[in-house]
């Protein structure tokens, strides 16, 4: 283990972290807030500490392997959680360390779970840093530290691959570093379109930014209580929209960008994205319009928004969705679980993984009527690769696993199973909200605080895609061989 | 695909059923019911229509390969549960049909989920035959006909195949027919030992019988209202100790049989399967006795029975477990996932397939650290093949997606998401009582009838693993190529 680069890696990131902080304390200049003053001490302290940490941990030996870029992507998401918790605790707006960890875990890994109460009771400050962090995250910080700096040696490929969603990591462009910078070019674009559709809307402009920063980013935090309820119709279709787009794989956008529009659209993950966007809406629509009274309007505007707030795993909420009917429920469970394209800011299972097991269902099928013939496996056109079938299987058995041992312990608190199984889908999933007693209207302060701690895991270990964290734990990796 | 063995196979399956009929139809004699009636005139039709369609279907081609093996299992059972389910309809019993045919499913597939409200009114016959389909189901018809009959070709391999559980078949003796005869040897000798102990231990010999036929298929049907709470204590822990040994994989019986006592105890299925048992086991007795009141042995002997029926997919309660704390609920849920070992009676996903994902869990993470270290998955000493550790695979994202589209469908019916999920839970594991509105205490009779189709699906999916109905549905199967 390469202990020097790993140290060098995370000074980085707090520098990162350190500066950014920079920006809630503008916003608490513009309002005359108080809390600022914590943003610029502690955006202080961390920089200060980061540029020590990087002026004395120069590495000579810049080799870098799969088992360093697990461990410096896990690191970096804690020491990012914790030195953003800091703020929050600090200007007791989040009285509670755990709980302002469990805040700030929930913003970084674009969650969007939240145990505050009320958040128009905080400041705009703070509102703005929750919104900001899941911006952050979004994309993620170690892409942004790719992008920006100058490349350090051989890790780049790395870092990306343990910090992107998706069962396997295309480049946009041949080196790391450019598809980094393009990613990052799309997602401002996207948040810069969003925020001037919003205010033509006739959204509040803070509110604007902020909401815009949590789309893109599919985090889902607001700076309302009644989270998008609180906003008209119009604002309502814009936010949904943009969440229609942020589901999509990211490679969909560049290829635009390059006019190669026939691979634009003839991606496989996005055609079967769009039609379980669609079906889940009209579904959901139906439901509502015929079986709860909604009208027309109301009820597809509604199907289409919470459609897209749950299975691009932003969490917004338009309507109390915990009242909905029985199979509007099950069908918002279900996109929980699936989330959007790989390659997009979304959580869950991923789409393309679900192409891949629709697929090798059918193939067996057909294996099984037919043992002698042979069947090969294309995804996208092309021959799926062993090891991404492999690891599309692994991670869906890491998942259940995770999923069932989290809930035993969440479970200890004592709450319905409803509640358990959609608290842990959410944070696994990175979505937010879920039904019953963590449903749209409730929030996570109940839990008990090894409960919050599972949770936080789980976040961490969605965003990631289980494996950073399960590395770092794992004692194979501080073994010496 | 040969149409005409298939017909035969058919035919020989209706004949066994049809003289089966003859075991009620001795016991309404005993107890002087109307009902037996329905049972020899049922019986007759079977059984002549069946010797009729072998006497003119002989077959000339005999040859016979994984297709055909995965459509007579499927028509098979099909079959079984409309003959089986036609003296409950006639008689007027279960009055409508659907609901006869839901509970016949259920006992052949050894789930035991009842329609009956009341199953102390009905008559001795009736609850036999409830029982007695679970004892024939248990071990699987197609294997008590190859045990019986002598061989009609070179099929015998892929109809054990497509009706044994786990995710490989071992044969216990070279020949299939010998291995068939053994299995059943040991089964009718665990069935009679539990009658036994069952009548020593106070139980009536009416109800130790049909008890003993539902324990060792694991079925869990039973002749009382309130299922096994109508005993006294020591009846409790003889059911639980023989449930206990009723999720072995059979091989584990055979090597004590044979004297290989190191295979029988090395065997590492056998290990995780009592691991999980009795930490389960510990837990829920833990917790039913500091949080719910329980004096020690009582919550003991609860948490050792429930677990006992639970994990081994039978499904008896003996109290109302969705009272008890949400740990313990949690914990059952869980072990109505894993179910019992491979190569027992248990539905489930089967222990066998968790150690395997385990330990590719563990091989991954080893492996993310030392990309370049080779590692072979090893499971009972040997080195898994590649074919089984797909299927495993193949098996968790098939269960998932038919647990998904079921419980789609089952949400229409407007319930409860733990109704929804333990339901189908229950019937993909052929567990029997679920939680909620399909609790212990509860029934299914209040499912619309699409539901209960739904379940009767997942039910008979269930027992065959998944494969032969999936193929029996697929066009690919009956595709001309």
């Amino acid at each position: 283990m390469n202990y020097a680069m790993i140290i060098y890696l995370l000074g980085k990131i707090m520098e990162i972290i350190g500066a950014m902080m920079i920006c809630p304390f503008a916003v608490s200049l513009f309002y005359h807030e108080r809390s600022g003053i914590y943003f610029i001490a502690c955006g202080a302290v961390t920089l200060a500490l980061g540029s020590l940490i990087c002026r004395f941990s120069r590495p000579k030996n810049k080799s870098f392997y799969a088992r360093e870029g697990f461990v410096v992507t896990a690191l970096s998401w804690l020491l990012l959680s914790v030195a953003g918790c800091f703020p929050m605790y600090l200007s007791r707006e989040i009285p509670s360390f755990t709980d302002a960890l469990f805040e700030c875990i929930s913003g970084f890994t674009t969650t969007g779970a939240s145990i505050v109460p009320e958040v128009e009771k905080l400041s705009h400050c703070m509102n703005f840093w929750r919104c900001f962090i899941q911006l952050i995250g979004g994309m993620g910080v170690l892409v942004f530290m790719l992008a920006l700096l100058p490349s350090t040696g051989g890790q780049d490929l790395y870092l990306m691959k343990a910090e992107s969603p998706g069962p396997s990591v295309s480049k946009l462009v041949p080196k790391v570093r450019q598809t980094a910078y393009y990613l990052y070019i799309i997602y401002f674009i996207l948040t810069g379109l969003e925020i001037v559709a919003l205010i033509i809307a006739g959204c509040p402009v803070f509110d604007s930014i902020c909401t815009a920063f949590t789309t893109t980013s599919t985090g889902g935090f607001g700076v309302r209580n009644n989270s998008v309820a609180a906003y008209g119709p119009a604002v309502q279709y814009v936010i949904a929209i943009f969440l229609f787009f942020a589901g999509f794989n990211y490679n969909f956008f560049f290829n635009l960008w390059s006019r190669k529009f026939k691979d634009a659209f003839c991606s496989e993950e996005i055609r079967l994205y769009t039609v379980i966007f669609w079906a889940a809406t009209a579904m959901i629509a139906a439901n509502l319009i015929f079986g709860y009274g909604q009208d027309v309007e109301g009820g597809f505007r509604q199907a289409f928004f919470q459609v897209g707030s749950i299975m691009t795993t932003a969490g917004f909420s338009s309507a109390d969705f915990d009242l909905w009917p029985a199979l509007c429920r099950e069908i918002l469970i279900l996109l929980m679980l699936i989330g959007g394209c790989a390659g997009s800011t979304c959580g869950g299972i991923k789409v393309s993984r679900i192409l891949i097991y629709l697929k090798t269902v059918g193939k067996e099928l057909s294996q099984l009527c037919h043992p002698r013939s042979v069947k090969v496996l294309k995804v996208e056109g092309k021959a799926l690769p062993h090891a991404v079938l492999r690891s599309a299987n692994i991670f869906l058995i890491t998942y259940s696993l995770i999923f069932v041992i989290s809930m035993l312990l969440v479970a200890l608190d004592g709450y319905d199973h409803t509640t358990n199984f959609t608290a842990v889908a959410s944070a696994l999933g990175n979505i937010g909200p879920g039904f019953s007693l963590v449903g749209p209207t409730r929030n996570f302060a109940h839990f008990s605080g090894l409960s919050k701690y599972v949770l936080m895991f789980d976040m961490l270990a969605g965003r990631l895609e289980l494996f950073p964290l399960l590395v770092l734990i794992s004692p194979a990796t501080w073994r010496r061989r």
